[in-house]
C-alpha cells in the first residue's frame, strides 16, 4: 500500500516521540513492502516561532493532501503562564481539528497485565479494564463563541451543540459499541446543562436502532469518580468534547501512564493520530518522554488503513518492550538507561525480527 | 449559642442521612448547652411533588431567616432520564444556592488514616493527603443563559465570569493558603477557554497580595490525572464552578467513599452546609446510606460559628466510627447490620458519653 503521511512533530517531547513512530512505521513499510511517505510540516509554538503562526497554510495543505496525520504535542511554557497571548500554540492543534473536520476522537484505555503494579490503582481494581472513549471533538465550548468585553472584566464561551453534531458520533459509539461487549454510557451534565439535555435526548432517541446495546447515562462528575473506582463497568464512553478531554486524562491512571495512550481523530476526509498526552516542554531532549503513545498512533494509523497484520506486529513489539521493563522512567522501570530512543530502536528491532529481539 | 437551622431534608437519601446530623447536633447543643432550633423545608423532587415548585417560596423565606441551611440531597431517577422535563428537582439547589449568594464552595478532601485500606488507590499515595477545594458557586456554565432553538435540534449554555466573581472567592481561597502549607493551585482550561483566560489573569494579579503563597496553575484535564497520580501535591484548590464539582466527586475516590465528604457553602449573609453526595434514590430508605458526610456538614456548620469544641468532638465521635467500623456498607465494614441509624447513634452516643461509647 502507497500511504502519504503527514508528520507534524509540534513542540516539546512532541519531535522527539513522533521520530520513533515514524522508525517503527519504517520498519512496518520495509517488513511489508509498503511505500509510505513522509511530509514534515510546523505546528504549535515552533510554528508560531517560525512564521508567528500557529498553523500555517502550508501545513494545512500538507495535511489536506495526506492520507494520514500523525501529530506529536503542542503546547509550550511561556504561553501557559500567559492568560493575555493572542496568539497560541494550541489554536493550531484546535483549528487543524476543525478545518480538517475531524469531529471523532477515539480513545481507548486498555490496561496492560505486565503494568498492574505500576498504576496508583490497586491492582484487582484495574485488571481486565478496556474502555473506548469517544470524545466529540470539534464542537462544545472549545468552538463556541468567546468574549471578552472592552474593559477586560468579563469573560465568556459558549457551549452549543446541534443534533447533527451528536448525531454523526454517536452512531460510530453505538457501531464500536455493537463490537464490543455492548454497553454504551454516555456522560454529560443533563442536571445542569442544555447542551446536554440535548446529548441525551438525541442518544436517547437513537437507541432503538441499536437494540442490541445497552446505553446508559452519567453525569460527568459522577463518571470521574466511577472511573477511578470501577473501570471495568465501562466499555463504550461517548461524550462531548470537554468532558471527553477530562475524561481520558484522567483515565491514564488506570494504564499506568499517560506515555502509554493514543488516539485516533477521523473526519469524513481526514485522519489524525496522536499521543493524547502534551508537549511537557520541560522534559523536552532529556531522552525521557516515553514514545510508546505515539507509537500506538502509528498502529492506529495502520488499522485505520486495515492493515491490521501490520498494527499487530506493532502491538506485540510494545507488549514486548513493556514485559521486559525496556520503558521510560515514567514506568519505573527497573532499568535507569532507557532513553525514548531505545524503546523505539527495541520496537523496530522487534519489526525486523520478531523472533529474536531481546534487551542488548 | 442560639441558632436557629434551616433543614432542608430533600429526596432520596437526603432526609435519612440529614436526621443523623440533626440529632447530633441536638447532642451538641444539650451537651454544650445551647439552644438550636429546626425548621423543616421542602426542596427538589419531594418539593415538586407535593407543591410543583423545586424550591418553594416558603423554602427561601425559611431559608433566609435562619442562621444557617442544613441540606441533603436532592434528585430522582426518574427526572434523570428525562431531558425533556422543564421543572428539575436540581433547579431547587441551583436557585438556592444563587438566590442566597452562597458563592463560595469548601470542600475538603483528607485521607483518614484508618481507612487507606479501603480506597481505590494504593495506601502510600493517599497516606497523609489534606486538600481543601474551593469552588465557584453561583456562576459559570450552571447560571449563564440556555438556549434550546424552537425546532429542538440546536442547544446551548454560556460560561461567563466577571472579575468581581473571581476575585471573592480568591481572596478566600488564598488566606485559606496561608493558614494551611501556603499553595494554591488554580485548575482551569486556559489553553481552550477564554473564563479561564480571565481566571488565570484575575488571580495572577492578586498574587502579590499574598506573598508567601506559592501560586501554580493547572489545566482540568491535566487536574483530574494529577489529583488520583499525586493528591499530596495539593494544599488548596480554587477553580470555577463545573471543574469543581467534578473534581470534588473525583477526589472522593481518595477517600475511601463519597458518603465520607461534606461541604459548606458560604455567601455575605448565608451559609449552608451540605454533603457532596447525591441523592441516590436506589438506596433511599434501605438504611445503607452513609450519614457521616451529611454529620461532617454539621461539623463544619458549627466551625462557621466558632464553635470549635462543639465540632472537634463530633469529629472525635467521626473518626471512633471510623475506627471501630462503626460504619456502613459503602466502606466493606466488618459487620453486616450497621445502618445508617446505628452510625447516628453512635455518634450521638459519643457526644453524651465521649470516655465510655464502644459498639453495642
Ligand atoms: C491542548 C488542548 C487544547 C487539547 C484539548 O483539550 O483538546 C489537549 O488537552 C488534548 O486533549 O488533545
Ligand atoms: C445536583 C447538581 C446540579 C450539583 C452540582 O453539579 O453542583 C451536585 O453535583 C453538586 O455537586 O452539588
Amino acid at each position: 500500500m502507497k500511504l502519504n503521511i503527514a508528520v507534524l512533530p509540534g513542540d516539546g517531547i512532541g519531535p522527539e516521540v513522533i521520530a520513533q513512530a515514524e522508525k517503527v512505521l519504517k520498519a512496518i513499510a520495509m517488513e511489508f513492502n509498503h511505500v509510505f511517505t513522509f511530509q514534515h510540516a510546523l505546528v504549535g509554538a515552533s510554528a508560531i516561532e517560525k512564521t508567528g503562526n500557529p498553523l500555517p497554510e502550508e501545513t494545512i495543505d500538507i495535511c489536506e493532501k495526506a492520507d494520514a496525520i500523525l501529530f506529536g504535542a503542542i503546547g509550550n511554557a511561556a504561553f501557559d503562564l500567559d492568560p493575555y497571548a493572542k496568539i497560541r500554540p494550541e489554536q493550531g492543534l484546535l483549528r487543524l481539528r476543525k478545518s480538517l473536520g475531524l469531529y471523532t476522537n477515539i480513545r481507548p484505555v486498555i490496561a496492560y497485565e505486565d503494568l498492574l503494579n505500576k498504576s496508583s490503582l490497586k491492582k484487582k481494581q484495574i485488571s481486565n479494564t478496556n474502555i473506548l472513549i469517544y470524545r466529540e471533538l470539534t464542537g462544545g465550548i472549545y468552538f463556541g463563541e468567546k468574549k471578552l468585553s472592552d474593559d477586560g472584566n468579563t469573560a465568556s464561551d459558549i457551549c452549543e451543540y446541534t443534533r447533527f453534531e451528536i448525531e454523526r458520533i454517536a452512531h460510530l459509539a453505538f457501531k464500536a459499541a455493537q463490537s464490543r461487549k455492548r454497553k454504551l454510557t454516555l456522560v454529560d451534565k443533563a442536571n445542569a446543562l442544555e447542551s446536554s439535555r440535548l446529548w441525551r435526548r438525541v442518544v436517547q432517541e437513537m437507541a432503538p436502532q441499536y437494540p442490541n446495546v445497552q446505553l446508559n447515562f452519567m453525569y460527568i462528575d459522577n463518571a470521574a469518580m466511577e472511573l477511578i473506582l470501577n473501570p471495568k463497568q465501562f466499555d463504550v464512553i461517548l461524550t462531548e468534547n470537554m468532558f471527553g478531554d477530562i475524561l481520558s486524562e484522567e483515565a491514564s491512571v488506570i494504564v499506568g501512564s499517560i506515555g502509554l495512550l493514543a488516539s485516533a481523530s477521523l473526519g469524513e476526509k481526514h485522519a489524525m493520530f496522536e499521543p493524547i498526552h502534551g508537549a511537557y516542554s520541560k522534559a523536552a531532549n532529556k531522552g525521557v518522554a516515553n514514545p510508546i503513545a505515539s507509537i500506538l498512533a502509528a498502529a492506529m494509523l495502520l488499522d485505520h488503513f486495515g492493515l491490521d497484520d501490520e498494527a499487530a506486529l506493532i502491538r506485540e513489539g510494545v507488549d514486548k518492550s513493556l514485559k521486559l521493563h525496556i520503558t521510560t522512567p515514567d514506568l519505573n522501570t527497573k532499568y535507569d538507561n532507557i532513553t525514548t530512543t531505545k524503546v523505539g530502536d527495541f520496537i523496530e528491532d522487534f519489526i525486523n525480527n520478531p523472533d529474536e529481539t531481546n534487551l542488548n
